[in-house]
């Protein structure tokens, strides 16, 4: 069989131990020839490729990032490229294409798919919001790093009585919010799902302080919004060059929570440290055991599925039925939390 | 309502995150009183417990060990003692008692419940052996820190030429050593599962050494067996105290190894180091939810019954069946490797 | 003898192994009577404190923060209060006061000490900006914080072929960026001590893409100031409420780098993360035999003076002296650096 | 300039970050060449070698190990080779070779630099044990995985109210064990430089028991010695094969302290993990450091001289000089630690 793979969309710990299991199943167990595709759907469009043996994925399994590159892709841009995909296939005579990625890489695949090529995805995302599989990899690195900053700022936060506000990543959904705050003991977590009231949130930290406590440790997901009406503020807004994508959520409620308890609050912005380096031995894992089979799956010519987690099994879903919906944290899940407002 | 909680058994990451969360959950949302036993089963046995507030809890979230201290048993001596621990459980009014343990906690556990005692059981084990869960905290932090391990153990490997044989926790099953060996990359896995054969393991690590590469990392679970008939040495063996605990699989399968291959081969035994210490974010998260839902089903009246993981959600199962037989690594998931033994 | 102990200014790894170190070389060793003062100068003018014995300081070696808590003072405040704290030093029967913090808190030491209070300093920062010793404890945590950071953020750099501008700690002093920069293999380096050019860092980075690299890592201390008449800009400067405090240099240097030189750009803003949570092993050891030669002084009544260090000796140095100047970074660990402006 | 380096003796964290430092600055800012030979000595005997620039080193300064290989060597070997190191640095026209290694390696570098050959040696020992240079790189990384060993291990022995021995590498120094003690608070540290009483050491181990503790830590290098007489066993003993040589101290500790304190005493070795893997900030720079002074020196002409640290300037000293001894830790070291025996 031959196989190509690529990489698309944002950087997430394990997408190298996907690649490598990938090759070490298909290579040594197959006896399969695997080729990469740079950059994404960029490197399939253009036919830009190289040789994956198992040299070229030696010592890779613990890095960050990916050896492949990667790009963002809007599926509609696939759309015009389906006729090019399907030509570069042929031409490279490849029987099957697993390309790993988010939503919008797993839309594009599906419509290649739906279009009649061989696909086999693999999901990622560090946000864990893609249905259809309990968890992907990246995700337990992510608040693994959410979490030990938390651990850290405990401490200062307490050191000097303030009320420190976290963003962490999470731009439609608190998953890495919700697990980091329970892991660090946070005392409110603020998600994208539950629009939030500032009012509240003064009132759950100033009742924190009401009991005798000299901090507050406030975690909040970089996509949470305002309850409409219940804040005087926009998030977002601009910087001093007319900018608005540095504004941050956690900036303009640390300006709020100060001004309404009196109380020194600042605001931490987590950023792109969530995203990158070493994943966990958890999320390698599961990438390798991804990889694996995404092998089997073509050629058990298992077409237009994807790799999923369900309990401790990896099992395969429809492209289609993975990207009908964002995985939002469930109601049951918040309930455990008393501090999700 | 009024609770009482102890920790039984081996040390392992999440138990004050168990004990943290009985707490919080119990005190904070439902007013009920909860107290601690010391020491285990001894604590219940000799009513030798202190009162659990919020400030006993205070800052244990992501500490090490437990605070109520802990203690082996064996389900015998729980038999004799049935009747003190009902007597106990009355003087003191408790509603519900919650053990948090491994194996030998969970099968006293059902002894007492069988005899009528309201119990509720939280599983806990490093070696991720327990029936009827996913998972358990502790096992994640387990082969984290295997992982760390093995991860600089490799360029000292390289570095020497030489074959690192590196024992970690499983005495009866392999998963640690499954999940960091493939975590980890590792070029042999050796399980209690599978007996493994010297030959065998000599074949598979010369392959690697004739194929141009300069060193080799074996992974081996503490519990591994020889084949019987395959290997001319007993397991244990005494040390120059004619004292046998401290004879390991890892330091005879390293001179066994260097005779056969006439490469520098050497032991590291990962030990304690394994079960101590901060929990993984992950293991934090599943000990605070098993905490949580411990309290609610002792609410419900959910006694005999244990927490439990699948999939994404938290369940309970009935003791009896928790403790019919141990979790061991299935087929399936050895066919993913193909080191295995 | 009697000791009275406190510490003032920012959180910083490494203050409760001081604290701990003072009450087991006073109490164990010289059988001393010691008590903390709490929050700071404000502790002794007001009287406040505890007894401090061994069970106090049990378990606090390696936990960040400091267990006496803390508070910003400007020594002027202190220049009033001389008479209060001569009369609690007298009252509460002190023969010595320890006093562990930054540059503000050793220009009040030695306000007291030249008022003849019995003073021996013990110097605290993370900046390392310090004179007279060649590095203190919290420096080495920081760093070590700030390189993790940028050994993932390199990765997310080179997936989404971008610049990152990497903002750490440093008022007045490039000491973190330097350290941490030279470790991660930073491509630019841009520090207080020295006024920077946009033009030439774009040059820099400019020469990196185009020798054919994909990616750069820009780290910035927080203090950095532009050349007078090099940028376009203020540091500093207003977010959405008018409020100047959260503008970073990292931000406006990530906007001015995307705009010149057409490539993404995104700060990443470390922050308090630095200054929080367990200290390194460095940090500890330093930590805990200043807080022994620190009672060392105190017996051998070398008051007015300050531990130190000085290649692998703890030496004392006159609180005059340490307070003279800020120890900048000089010009030959900047010829070391390529990188740095 | 034509420089050749090489690095020869155990693995040590910072090798790849001299030798990275070592081809940034004789390439970039001198325009030199760089080859490096492989394995080590022999590498250099048998011209086997290859040419480095930047791509060679590019994303090696984090990791741990040596891209060159490696090998021990006894100064001996190379007294028999000097000729041939001769004529191989004649015929590949080098005007500086910097090998990187330790005590054994400087002296083979002495030696060849007595020999008249252009050496620049630069100190390498996770040991510390070096003269002539307050610490080299290595070490900092030694410390910090065993003093995160011991964390971890603390909460193990509390909970099983145990005694833990645990083995630090250090064979003729006990730097290792005073500094990762100290760091982490342990309640005994044995020492190669004072041949221990187990009489003695049982004593104090006994007197935290009597005083109400449940569990010590005892951290001993592997090199250490029973004082003559004072005990019963022999360091080293035999295993199941007649093999000496995984025998270890701690073990022998172990059953002696159980033995005669009544307590479950249980021995952990943390071997090779120490010595390999990602350095540590501080290894970083200070291995940058060197391989940039070590550049400087061969252009200046300093031949026969090896890079050291004192205080905070890199400074360069006599290999004659750096051999003489071993630095063992100093009786004032000892005296901060009321632990050491």
């Amino acid at each position: 069989m031959r196989i190509g793979v690529l990489t698309s969309g944002g950087d997430c710990p394990g997408l190298n131990a996907v690649i490598r299991s990938v090759v070490h199943r298909a290579v040594v167990d197959h006896g399969d020839d695997v080729i990469g595709f740079h950059d994404g759907w960029r490197g399939l469009l253009e036919a830009d490729h190289r040789k994956l043996d198992l040299d070229a994925v030696a010592g890779v399994l613990a890095t960050g990032g990916t050896i492949l590159g990667s790009s963002r892709v809007r599926p509609e841009q696939l759309r015009d490229g389906v006729e090019r995909a399907r030509e570069n296939v042929a031409a490279l005579g490849l029987d099957a294409v697993i390309p790993i990625g988010g939503e919008g890489t797993l839309k594009a695949a599906r419509l290649l798919s739906d279009a009649g090529l061989p696909i086999v995805g693999v999901p990622k995302t560090i946000d864990n919001d893609i249905a259809s599989t309990d968890v992907t990899f990246g995700f337990d690195t992510a608040v693994g790093v959410a979490t030990d900053a938390l651990d850290r700022l405990k401490t200062t936060a307490e050191s000097h009585q303030r009320v420190l506000i976290v963003e962490v990543m999470g731009r439609h959904t608190g998953w890495i919010a919700l697990q980091s705050g329970m892991a660090a003991g946070a005392h409110a977590i603020v998600v994208p799902e539950r629009p939030f009231s500032v009012d509240e949130l003064t009132e759950v930290v100033g009742r924190r302080f009401a009991a005798g406590k000299r901090f507050a440790i406030v975690v909040v997901a970089e996509g949470a919004k305002p309850r409409p009406g219940a804040m005087d503020f926009e998030t977002g807004g601009t910087d001093v060059y007319g900018h608005e994508r540095f504004a941050g959520v956690a900036r303009q409620l640390a300006v709020e929570l100060e001004r309404r308890l009196g109380k020194e609050a600042r605001p931490v912005i987590l950023g792109h440290v969530q995203r990158g380096g070493t994943p966990t031995a958890y999320d390698r894992v599961l990438a390798t055991r991804f990889g694996w089979h995404a092998v089997e799956a073509a050629h058990g010519g298992a077409f237009g599925m994807m790799t999923a987690l369900r309990g401790t099994d990896i099992t395969l879903v429809p492209l289609a039925e993975a990207v009908e919906h964002l995985k939002t944290v469930p109601a049951e899940r918040y309930a455990e939390v008393d501090c999700v407002l």
